[in-house]
């Protein structure tokens, strides 16, 4: 029996309506704070994918890559900052600040476990065109507004700055911080020890790594760098939840400035931070960006456990049984009434008797029946059952549309 | 510079506009017809997507084909129904007749010409689990309401039954009739000559090869096998529509019985057909199936041709502008009033003058503005600007709001 491809997943329809809950709720916030949608191909030129200060090495490691049947280099995109960047710096003509969303996949060919996947999705806020950090502030607000409006009520922004970290790392005399900053990314997944041990393999000194573990762990007193954002986020009404934290430094290295993360339960939803130089990279002007990027497959996650999924869980809010078949045209009519008038409604397309009909109605979690008979056509009372009460009413097809809309 | 990879485009936001307005009424049509929605891997096996009466040889070749980092054989989907059929004979706990709709992007490594594009979108409705024409007919008449939904006024549905013309092409003694099909579906795209050409090159002798193109020329008088199809059809009210077409055979290798496709002026937008063995082909319990597909893509550039989009093409309904630096805050507090009424509404995040704030606000097509100083904050009474007309009213914000809604 054929399954789906290792770290993948099938949706099935419960899967798909919290899915489709959850992307309604997010977009409406998004189009709310005036983002335009932007979609992209699953695949770029592997040029594009591999480019320096694009997702970074580590990253490199973890992309599909193939080759098309001309031999052309491709790769699935890890993420929308790559694509989104390659876009803004091909067309010049785009008015700044640019703000634009992206729902969708992306895969990255990472280790399976209990809640990662190769394929997930992900939706993206970014703003191109400006350096002001209102504009951090707003992505990160947006964020908190869509895990707000999905029920979320305790979250923590982290916040931290690649330049002050970076800084900190360069004075204990090591070169390339990124190297470590692509280590320490690891820390909230894989713990300090295998931060410590990859470190060594790095080549970093005893003493260094433990002079780096103790600034990650330090609590940060001064840094001018952020105070800025921070006044910001306050004027958006963001104060309490935040935490400063040294131990933060997302594992991608297009960032350039702030990088954030907001929490809830101690676990990561959303991140992204300022990445000034990406657009140049790819040949554009200098574009200035910042961006986060909410973990939908986790929020899903998170939304189970604490149940914060209320949604209809059926295929129709009704389903029209027929007694016999002679009253299949009328059923049809029937159904194609309901439709019109905005209502979900179903019919048996398998030949199957009135017992068998209503199991199915049962199964499927349809909450109401109704019952069409040679009788009922003659009187035009058609019965509508609740299938939960088990109540019945004989009512017109008029009154039973009013009744379901 | 960086390009999308050929045969692929970038969505820029008044496209995605248009494909977020077509998804959204497909939806809601399916939604109201009772199908549940599914979601499957981009790629697939490389088994599963090249196994014998899947796609079909001539797809084999025309499907993206990567190994992943532990060599697995793996290809990007190039239709719904190969996967949707894995998952129905993989689970056979699915309640049957299992009606599902799946959205979303496709990939096949086709010549690039205008309007076919190696990545695009399919909307597709399927029902599992029956045989009765009643099926048949319903997703047909889903599709046929999607496009009334979209403004489509006239329409075919062409028809045809693999079953007869399979018979008719084994009486003209030719062994292989999937290798005729295969030609014969590039009647519409290629032209006749053409097919006549691939014909020839499967080594059919050129009497055959007339007999066949005269069949497909023919105008069909008796076809028992769509005679219930039609009559089906009529019970949902279509009928002046339908077209039997012996040319329309359809490409994939899967097809078993009724073939269909709707076309508008000439073209076709929608096709699919019944398969009922594909799911015992994939190891399933023998399970009847019939589906069709919305080429999303193609019913797109139709709309556009025939001015079918009315659709608010702006980021925001409207922009507060900042008079001074010394009311930014104040700005954003309207914004996030605005917001939190359900008015999509933006600021500037780059630090502009007003006059190149209300500039942006024309570049971005935004109708409203309002203007924000010092004055305005003390007296209560924000200027509302209507971006087409010029007009300005002084205004307190609770009103605006209410305007706005």
């Amino acid at each position: 029996m054929f399954q789906p491809p290792k770290g993948t997943r099938d949706l099935l329809p419960t899967d798909m309506r919290k899915l489709n809950y959850l992307v309604s709720v997010i977009e409406r916030v998004f189009n709310n704070y005036g983002y335009e949608p932007l979609d992209s191909p699953a695949f770029e030129d592997w040029e594009l994918l591999s480019a320096k200060s694009a997702g970074g090495e580590e990253l490199k490691k973890e992309t599909y890559y193939f080759k098309d049947k001309s031999d052309r280099e491709l790769g699935l995109r890890y993420d929308f900052t790559v694509p989104t960047a390659r876009i803004v710096a091909s067309d010049p003509s785009i008015p700044k600040p640019f703000k634009r969303y992206s729902i969708g996949k992306v895969w990255r060919y990472d280790q399976p476990q209990a809640g990662r996947y190769r394929e997930f999705w992900q939706a993206d806020v970014d703003i191109y065109g400006t350096l002001l950090p209102v504009a951090d502030a707003e992505v990160i607000v947006v964020a908190v507004d869509c895990l707000r409006k999905l029920g979320f009520k305790d979250f923590k922004v982290r916040l931290n700055d690649r330049r002050v970290i970076e800084r900190k790392i360069v004075n204990l005399g090591i070169k390339n911080p990124l190297e470590v900053f692509r280590c320490l990314d690891k820390l909230e997944k894989m713990g300090e020890e295998c931060v410590i041990k990859e470190l060594r393999e790095k080549e970093i000194d005893t003493g260094k790594i433990e002079k780096i573990m103790k600034l990650v762990r330090s609590k940060p007193e001064e840094m001018d760098e952020l105070e800025s954002l921070v006044r910001e986020l306050k004027k958006f009404g963001i104060s309490k939840e935040i935490v400063v934290d040294f131990s933060l430094v997302r594992g991608f290295d297009y960032y350039t400035g702030a990088v954030f993360e907001i929490s809830t339960g101690g676990l990561s939803i959303a991140g992204g931070g300022r990445y000034d130089g990406l657009v140049e990279t790819y040949g554009g002007k200098p574009t200035p960006a910042v961006g986060i990027s909410l973990g939908v497959s986790r929020i899903i996650d998170e939304m189970e456990k604490k149940k914060l999924f209320k949604i209809e869980d059926y295929p129709a809010r009704v389903f029209v049984c027929a007694v016999k078949e002679e009253v299949n045209a009328e059923v049809v009519k029937i159904v194609q009434e309901l439709r019109g008038n905005g209502v979900s409604a179903d019919f048996d397309t398998a030949g199957r008797n009135l017992r068998k009909q209503l199991d199915y109605v049962n199964a499927k979690n349809i909450p109401f029946a109704i019952i069409v008979g040679p009788e009922e056509l003659k009187t035009k009372k058609l019965v509508l059952r609740d299938m939960k009460s088990g109540k019945e009413k004989k009512l017109g097809l008029e009154k039973i549309v009013k009744e379901l809309q």
